[in-house]
């Protein structure tokens, strides 16, 4: 029970989408087979992955969607308000600052930071760029609990360390470098480059399909 | 053998960058438990992942990194080259066109449309943003073919399609919306909140261990 792989939680955001869409279509209940059938899905591995967390379908009827959708929000942390403190705001941040997803249902980007002087002050949306000393009293004065790294490569151990020691408890980090992590700071790389190798097996072999 | 799964080639991209970060410090030669110990991975998944492509490391010897590397390689299509068009050059499509992994090892970003007008023309590194009516001509004399979505959500649909048109055999969707996918076109969806839901999991749960 108590170790849950990234995988099966990736698996939960998506099942969660799958839910909210068949509530936008006014459908109330349903099963693992109907579920993985519409969408693409591993009946098996829906079941599997859900057992982890407790009982939530009636065996014959299935899985009551507003009951499920609000326990998987539960689980995700999605009943709670996350502020999110992005450094590095080049093109990645700045795009990451007005992402829809970034800033709704449970998130909301409260603190913009960037070591470039001549960013300091600039305001992206509704929030102004600080400079890195303010960062401590922006993680206070926010609550932020998440920070965000969109900067170089180089600046990302630096940027990581002076998050973790700002209080923040969890970082996102978009840098495609190694980071060092500290205890209690709990670290998730996003790699952009998986998607296009993903694709490029494809292009490389087209007579093999990709479940 | 014919269905792989895109999970299954997410890891193979992991253990590449685990096997070059290897080369890196001069080892040559590793066995399935030491990799899964030095990375944090598991050794029967690396050894189940791998047996899919046949056979490569020599029992109780290991893995020859070089030749793993290069086989990987190889699967993931990285011994040739990918051009790549960005559909949408906002803040997330410029971060993308300089983005190293867009622009190195078997991908190359080499052309970027917008439809706003005012955009037409403008530089963004050494390329130049062009208009969408341009899409097939681009797609015809850079021979992209991967395209990336980097457009609002009620864009990505079009431009899907005009990509499909135009001759790409790829598409890689930044936009958090669902597209209906045209035979002999991948589409792989990359949701960036994923992340951010892994990591609200761990923070409204902190006595459990995320694996």
């Amino acid at each position: 029970m108590s170790g849950v792989s990234p995988l099966t939680l990736n698996r939960l955001s998506l099942y969660l989408r799958c839910l909210q869409d068949l509530q936008s279509t006014g459908v109330e209940r349903i099963s693992s087979t109907e579920l993985a059938e519409r969408y693409q899905l591993s009946a098996s591995q829906i079941r599997k992955d859900l057992a982890q967390f407790g009982e939530f379908g009636i065996r014959g009827v299935g899985y009551e969607i507003e009951h499920l959708r609000d326990r998987l929000r539960g689980l995700l942390g999605l009943d709670r308000q996350h502020g999110l403190v992005i450094v590095g705001v080049g093109s990645l941040g700045t795009a990451l600052a007005g992402f829809p997803g970034f800033n709704e249902d449970g998130y909301r980007v409260v603190g913009l930071v960037d070591a470039d002087p001549a960013k300091a002050g600039r305001a992206v949306g509704a929030l102004r760029i600080e400079p890195p000393p303010r960062l401590p009293k922006l993680v206070r004065e926010t609550g932020a609990t998440i920070g965000v790294l969109a900067v170089p490569s180089a600046a990302a151990q630096p940027s990581y360390d002076a998050l973790a020691a700002a209080g923040v408890r969890a970082v996102l980090n978009f840098a495609p470098t190694q980071i060092r992590v500290r205890p209690g700071v709990r670290l998730k790389n996003v790699d952009l480059r998986v998607g296009l190798e993903e694709l490029g097996f494809f292009l490389a072999q087209p007579s093999r399909q990709v479940r």
